[in-house]
C-alpha cells in the first residue's frame, strides 16, 4: 500500500468532513471521494474533486435556465448525438481534478496533453522518496517485431531475473547517491555536518525514469476522453493504459451515460479512410475484395482485415505504437 | 427583471435543492448559486456550478494529501507570494461555470479569451428572442479626442434624444423583419401557410449587433484574473466591464483570499519598464526628472506621472483603449 | 471585385518583392501569395506567410537534423500513417496565416476554433465599410424539414425577392444610421460641426450581422485540418463552408501530400461506432441486417445507410448541422 | 562539438540551399539558420523555421493589406505602446521553430509551456545516445539557505570531485545496463544471440534525468516571450536559463525591435503590488517609509528594496526559485 500513515489520516479526514451544496453531486463518484486506486507497484489515481455531471452536458447542450434535462430517453439519445456527431462544448462543461502517483517516464508521456492543469511535486523545493518502479516479471517483453514502437514475446524467466536485478540495483544505487549528494535526510536536517550537500535541483538529475513522482491533474471531462481514448487504446504503452483504465472506472461512476456513448463511438468504434470503406462497399456488394486490388497498403488492409475480424484488438495487449515520446 | 416566469420557476428549483458532498464547499457562493445578477438593461450574469476553493490553491501547490492548509496566515501569505510571483498552475486548480446572457458585441469581445469553454446559444437552431441593448443617456459619450480607441464627453441631451431613437427605431425594425422572413412565431407555428420562411442560420443575419445572445462559460481561476484584469480595467469599454465587475463580486464570495491578493498584486499594481524604473530611482535619489531627460515618450511619461500621482485610473472611466476588436 | 486601388497596389508591391531564403519553399503557394481569392459577395481568403511544407512533417516525426526526408513514396507513406493513426504532433510544425475578410456572422461561428490566433478589425478604433452579405437567390433556402439546424428548399422567386428586398433595405438604413451618429468620414472628418457625434466603440451596435469584418487568422496545419474538416463538411453553413473549400485550394498548393491524406482519411472517410461496426460485420457475414436487429437507433441507422449507400454526402449540401452558434 | 559528421552534413547541405521567395525574411536570422548554437556540454539550440518579423507584428496590429508598416519610428513605437500595453495578438503573428538537445530535467521544466508544438524523439521506436548531462564544476552549488528552491554557494573543491564522478558513474553504469537489457547496437543488431533483449519502452527506465533528449520546439513570439521571461529570469534554474540565454540571441536576430521593446518592458522591468505602489508614492512625497510602516510583508519589502536599489537582479545568479517542477 503506498501510503503513509498521516497521509491516509489526512485523507480519512477529508472523507469524513460533509457539507450541503447546492451543485450537481454524484453519490457514486462521492464514495470513492480522495480514495487512492492503486496502480502499478507504488502508484496510485485519486479523485480530488469534480464539477458537473451527465444532466450538465445537457444543460449545457441546451443553454438551459435550469437542469436542461428531459425525459431520461431524451437525455440518453443527446448526449450520444453529441458524442457521434463530434459536437465537443457541452462535454467541455464538465471538470475534474485527480491526484496522481506514477513513474516519471509515464509523466513524460502523460504531460503531452496539453489542455489540462497540472501542478507537480517539485523536485528543487522537495526530495524526492526512495521508491520506484520495477515491472512485474510478466511485462517485461522483447521489442515487438511487427511494431517498431512495441512489446513483443515476454522474456524467458532467466533473462527476466537478470533484468529485474539491474533494474533493482540501479535504482537502488541512483537514490543512495542522491541522498549521498544531498546530504539531509527526508525532514531537511543535515547528515554529515562536515560537508556542505548539493542543491537539490541538481542532486535530483541522478534518479532515473522509473522514480515516481506525483501531481494534480485537472482537466474537462472532453479532453479527459480524448486522453483516454488514446491512452486506454491498446497501442498505449502498458504502463500508462494501466492508469488510464483506472480512469475509466472513476468515469462510470461520474458520468455513466457519457461513459456508455464513450464506449459505443470512441473506444469500441472504428474510422475507416475513403479506400477502406469503398473496399468494404464492393465487400458489401458481394465482390470478392483483395489487398491487390483494394488500393490500400498492406498496413492498412491488415488493420482492416482486423477491424473486420472477430480478433479484437484490445486481446493483443502490448503491441502497438502511440505517438509519445 | 429579464427573467420569464418558467425560468425563475427553473432557478428556484434548483435553488431548493440540496444534496450531502464531501468536496470543498463555499457557503457565501452556495447563498446566490444559480441568482441572476443584473447587468446591463436585459442581460445578467449567474454562477452555475463551481470546483474548489482558496484552500485548493494551496492544497495544489503543496500537492498535498489532504486539504493542504497550515495556519491561515501561511496560507494567505502562500496566496500572495503565489500571486506576486506569477506561480500560476495552482490558481488553474479551480473552476468556475458562469451563465451570462450579454450584447453580441460583448460577446465578440468576450469570445477572444481562448482558454475557456463556450456553449452559446444557436441561433441556426433556435429562434432569438426579441431583446436588445439600448444605453442608459449617460453612457451615450463622443469618440475620445485623447485616445483613438475609447470615449469621452458624454452628448448634449438633444443628441443622446436623437440617438436613442435611431438605435431603437433600427432594431426594431431589424427584428421585425426577422421574425417576417422566419415566418414563424417562438414556438416554431408558422405564422402565413402561404409563404415558406427563411432558415433560422439566415435570417439572423438581419439582427444587429446589440441583440442579446446567451452563453454557458467556463473557465479556471487564473484565466479568469486575466479576463477580469483585462475587462474590469478602466480602458475596457463600459459594455464589457460591468459584466467583468458583478464577476469580481462573485470572486469576492469565492475565493476571498486569492480576491485580495488578486486586488493587490493585479488590479491595484503598476508595471513599469526598465526607464520608468530608472527614471523612479533618479527621483528617490533626489533628481529633478522631467520626461526631457527620462528617456521616456510623451505617452509613456503621462501614463507614468498618472501612475505615480493621485489621480486613480479607474475615475476616468471610459478613456482608454483595450486590445479587443 | 472587393480591393480598392491602393489596396491592390499594396499587394502588387508585396508580391513584386522577392528574397533569398534557406527555409522550405512552396513554388506552388509562392504564385498565390498575398493574391485574394474571393469568396461569397464581397469577401476574400488570401495566404499571407506560411512555414514548412510537406517534407516538414516527416522531419519533425523524424526529428532529424536534415530535411529528415526519405524516398518520396516512404514519405507519402508516412504521412499517410500518421494521418491514420492520430499522430497529431508532426502537422503541428507547419504553420499559416490568412487575410480573410468574411460577414460578421460567419466570424462568429469561426472564432470557435479557439487554437488559432487573430487579429481582426477594430471597430471601436476604426469605422467599419459600408460592405453587406446578401445571399444569392439560390442560397434562400427554408428550415429544414428533416434537420433542425439547417437549410431545406430554395425559396420561390417572389419570396426570394422580397426577402432579398428587406436584407438590403435593413442593412444600408443601418449603416447610413451608423455613419450619421458617428458624425464623422472614413477619412475622421467632422461631417456636421454643429453635433459632436457617437464613440465608434458604441455606434458599431447598429450594424447587422451580415456587415463584413476581417481579420488575421493564423494557425498550424494539424489545427487547419481540423477546422477545414468541420467547416467543409456537408452540415456546415454554406457561407463558413465555402471558405473552407477556398481553404482548401490553398492546402493543396502548400503541402499536395498532407491534403491527400486528408481527404483520404478525413474528409473522405467514416467513423462507426461499435454497434454498427458489429451490424456491418453481420452483414459481410451475409446476415440481413435491419434497423430493428441492430441495436441501432433510427437516426443512426439513417446514417449509417447513408455512409454505405452511394449517395454521396456532399451531394446534399446544407442539409445539416453544425456545433457552431 | 555535440554533432556527429553525417548531422554536420545534413546541416551543411541545408543550408547550401537557397530559394526565392515572396515572404517576409530576415537576413540576419537567415545567417545562422540551422546552425546549432552549442548549450552546456553537449546541447544545443537551433533555428529550423521561422515566419514573420517585426513588420509582421505591425501588419497584424493594423490588419493591413500590404506590409503595415510606416515610418520606422512610427513602427517602433507602435511596438513599444503594444508591449506596454499587454496587446499580445499581434506577437502571436509570427512564429519560430527550433530543434534542441537538452537534458531530460530540463525537458521536464520547459515542456510545462503547454502553447507550444513539441516533437520528442521517441526512446520507445530508437534508442538513445550515451550522453549525459554533467554540470562544470563551478555550477555545483550548495542548497540555498535564503530560498528554498535555488541554489547557494558553489562547493568546494573536493566535495565537488566527489560528486563529479559519483555523477559519471551511476550514468555510466545506467547507460551500460540500458544497452546490455536492450542486447542491440545503435544500428538495431542483436548483440549476443542467445538472449532476447527488453523492449526499448521498458529499458529507457533505467536512464537518470540528465541524459539528453532532443525535439522540435515550435511556438509564436509572443508565448516564446512567456516563456524567456520566465526561463532568463534570475530564479530560473542555470541548466535551463542558459537555453533561454542562447534564445534571445537568436531572438535579437529575428525581431530587433521587438526584442528591445521586450528588453524595456518585460526583462527589464518591474511590477509594483498596490502596497509597493502606495510605499513608492510615499517615498517620493519625501517621507521616510520603513517595512513597519509601509503595510509589506517582510518578504515582499526586500524585494522591493532590491528593486529600487542598484543591485541588478541578475548579478545574482541561481538565488531564486520558479514555478517549475
Amino acid at each position: 500500500m503506498p501510503l503513509k500513515p498521516e497521509q491516509e489520516a489526512e485523507i480519512a479526514r477529508l472523507r469524513a468532513d460533509s457539507a450541503a451544496t447546492r451543485r450537481a453531486t454524484v453519490p457514486a463518484l462521492e464514495e470513492i471521494l480522495y480514495q487512492p486506486i492503486p496502480v502499478l507497484d507504488h502508484g496510485f489515481v485519486r479523485v480530488i474533486d469534480y464539477m458537473g455531471d451527465d444532466a450538465a452536458v445537457v444543460q449545457a447542450a441546451r443553454v438551459s435556465y435550469g437542469k436542461g434535462t428531459k425525459r431520461v430517453n431524451e437525455d440518453r439519445a443527446l448526449i450520444h448525438y453529441l458524442m457521434r456527431h463530434r459536437h465537443t462544448t457541452p462535454f467541455e462543461m464538465c471538470e475534474i481534478k485527480y491526484h496522481v502517483k506514477l513513474p516519471i517516464f509515464v509523466a513524460r508521456q502523460w504531460i503531452r496533453h496539453r489542455t489540462a492543469n497540472v501542478n507537480e511535486y517539485s523536485a528543487r523545493y522537495s526530495i524526492l522518496d526512495n521508491e520506484f518502479y520495477i515491472p512485474a516479471p510478466d511485462q517485461l517483453a522483447a521489442q515487438s517485431k511487427s511494431n517498431r514502437q512495441g512489446r513483443g514475446d515476454v522474456v524467458g524467466a532467466d533473462e527476466s531475473a537478470r533484468i529485474l536485478d539491474l533494474l533493482r540495483e540501479d535504482a537502488a544505487r541512483a537514490y543512495r547517491d542522491y541522498a549521498d549528494m544531498l546530504n539531509e535526510d527526508e525532514d531537511g536536517r543535515v547528515v554529515d555536518p562536515a560537508r556542505q550537500g548539493l542543491a537539490r535541483e541538481l542532486a535530483r538529475m541522478n534518479l532515473s525514469l522509473n522514480f515516481y513522482t506525483q501531481w494534480y491533474w485537472k482537466t474537462d471531462l472532453f479532453n479527459l476522453l480524448n486522453f483516454l481514448s488514446l491512452r486506454a487504446d491498446a497501442h498505449a504503452q502498458y504502463e500508462i493504459r494501466v492508469y488510464a483504465e483506472a480512469m475509466i472506472g472513476t468515469l462510470e461512476r461520474w458520468v455513466p451515460q457519457t461513459a456508455d456513448a464513450f464506449r459505443q463511438h470512441r473506444l469500441g468504434g472504428a474510422h475507416l479512410s475513403a479506400a477502406a470503406l469503398e473496399a468494404v462497399k464492393r465487400m458489401l456488394a458481394g465482390e470478392t475484395v483483395t489487398q491487390a486490388v483494394s488500393g490500400l497498403g498492406r498496413r492498412e488492409w491488415t488493420e482492416l482485415m482486423e477491424t473486420l475480424g472477430n480478433v479484437p484488438l484490445r486481446a493483443k495487449r502490448g503491441e502497438g505504437g502511440d505517438p509519445s515520446p
